[in-house]
């Protein structure tokens, strides 16, 4: 029996051909369809394939239709070295999973600070780097999302726009998770509830600020704006914010994320030490976190795996041809509220 | 002036000079080192290649070499949902920061539970469907490992293996950082301390064991296998080994990572609640998360963005040719203690 050849020059159709004395045709079709082919001979060329180490080839493929078979995903890999990430990894998890069964490869591009992601976009389509892009930090007037819609390349945007024309997104219910946050931190009994969020450029946060004002209106609160701090996710930041807020009277806070939120819970701590207990917490997570911490905790919570998967899906379907109003999803965060690491309620 | 042909067919040299008039050769010439060119042509050229949107082809340099331009990253994406990841996000932003300058693309694959990660290997290597491959989850003997010297393919581990043949790596010393940790909580004055680790098949978990042991021998002081644990890196499982360690007296925690630790921890005050406090705990980090808990924490720091630049560079290295023991490299953890958030130790 000839042996693998992974350490040579690679096995093709015609390796698997010439080792069975059949035509180059037969071999495609054995290991396409079985079209018009005998199962006997199907069963050989695949057995055959399999022991010369044979791998599709899909250079072939690529230069046939003008794909790269990639698709990009330009994702805010925060630069945060405090704590933790923002998602990302599962997003990616989420990705991976979705298109494992398929020919596409997935890379993913960190969107750095001070890059202009904008320029990354146009060298992705000018040079055909890939077939499809995945990308978040959506802004109310995006102008990546403009400039995809013009020259017609298949996107996904992670979050909304506010543009006239239609395309494909998915998003988290942000307006809702933050009223949900707040709402739930307002029937504890707090009243003086501050925001630490996210940078007000992007189309998220605006949904979370109406969402949390909202719910402070239903219950005949006015907002404070020395209450509400919208900077870059850092933990650090949002422990520095923490402090003053407190200071000015806050009685609960609402976080947008994992890491606002332990900055948060340390920049409390920093002040009144372990009466931290006596403040109200809420986020929106992609994690348990609430299990792990001793503060009480109300968490919107969505899967990010479970996002990456949709954004995947979502991205194919559009590259498939799917109209634009199918590849549109929104997810509704489940409350979880925790305390001391125990579940009170959610699941 | 033409406009950007960014919306139809792609801007190459060809198009580059028949708007200059000019030959092919002038303008590659003056894109690449501006060798034979006038400096007045070589700014004309420059100035119509960034006016019609010329971006790079790498195509042709891929035919003419037959390098693919990608490197992989192999890598433990956790699967974790209930707190965060183990540093993966940080590892590729380092990644990207040095592949910045280069031709290279980085393919980062997940490296999922109940895969074969050997299998993905050899479709890597028979396919050529990468230049040179990181990974992790390193071994003793491990497989991987002898699979690529054999075919003479570049790679770097993240982590070492056991065997006789050199191979390029980059390492945290775990046996150090392990000790390091241990060490630390026996000057606190712990003397039943709980090892919560990962899964012995990795070479890293074992140095660690090596470091725990001699931490705890040097002290006179008879190791307990009831107090280690080895098993997945997950919170969940990090606390539902807690408890049972703490009824065997266990005072301190040598935890492998952020994950670990909060779920260690999670399962601590699932028994003794906020006397948690007279527990101390000992991680290796990559992040700051002993500035976010209210615990006595000592953290065996490397960051994980240098870690990943570190890896990227010595594969780049490797790539080019550079001898394999230039692409050995091992890093020693420095002790941060911190005490509710505010530091002690360290920096």
């Amino acid at each position: 029996m000839k042996r693998s050849s992974a350490e040579g020059a690679p096995v093709t159709l015609k390796t698997i051909a010439a080792e069975l004395g059949v035509s180059v045709t037969t071999v495609a079709r054995a290991l396409k369809d079985g079209d018009r082919i005998s199962p006997e001979t199907i069963r050989q060329v695949r057995e055959t394939a399999e022991r010369l180490g044979y791998v599709r080839n899909l250079e072939g493929a690529k230069l046939r239709t003008g794909k790269s078979l990639v698709l990009m995903a330009l994702l805010d890999f925060t630069e945060e070295e405090e704590i933790g990430d923002s998602g990302a990894v599962r997003l990616l998890n989420g990705f991976h999973k979705t298109l494992a069964g398929t020919d596409f490869a997935l890379r993913a591009v960190p969107a750095l600070l001070g890059e202009q992601p904008f320029d990354r976009l146009r060298d992705v389509v000018r040079g055909r780097q890939a077939d499809g892009v995945i990308m978040d930090l959506t802004r109310p007037q995006d102008e990546r999302v403009k400039y995809l819609l013009e020259v017609g390349f298949p996107f996904v945007t992670y979050g909304r726009t506010e543009l006239f024309s239609e395309h494909p997104w998915f998003d988290i219910d942000n307006e809702y998770a933050a009223w949900q946050g707040t709402d739930a931190l307002l029937r504890d009994g707090c009243r003086r509830i501050a925001l630490i969020d996210g940078d007000m450029r992007y189309t998220y946060v605006r949904q979370r600020l109406r969402g949390y004002l909202r719910a402070l209106r239903e219950h005949g609160i006015e907002p404070d704006p020395a209450l509400q701090h919208h900077a870059l996710l850092a933990a650090d930041v949002a422990r520095a914010a923490a402090g003053p807020m407190l200071d000015r009277g806050a009685d609960g806070f609402v976080c947008l994320n994992e890491v606002t939120f332990l900055g948060a819970r340390a920049g409390v701590r920093d002040r009144i030490g372990d009466d931290v207990g006596r403040i109200g917490f809420a986020l929106r997570s992609g994690t348990r976190i609430g299990k792990y911490v001793a503060t009480r905790l109300h968490a919107s919570h969505v899967s990010n795996v479970e996002s990456g998967r949709v954004l995947a899906t979502l991205l194919l379907k559009r590259i498939a041809g799917a109209d634009v109003k199918e590849c549109q999803q929104l997810a509704r965060p489940t409350l979880i509220t925790t305390e001391n690491g125990v579940l009170l309620h959610g699941s």
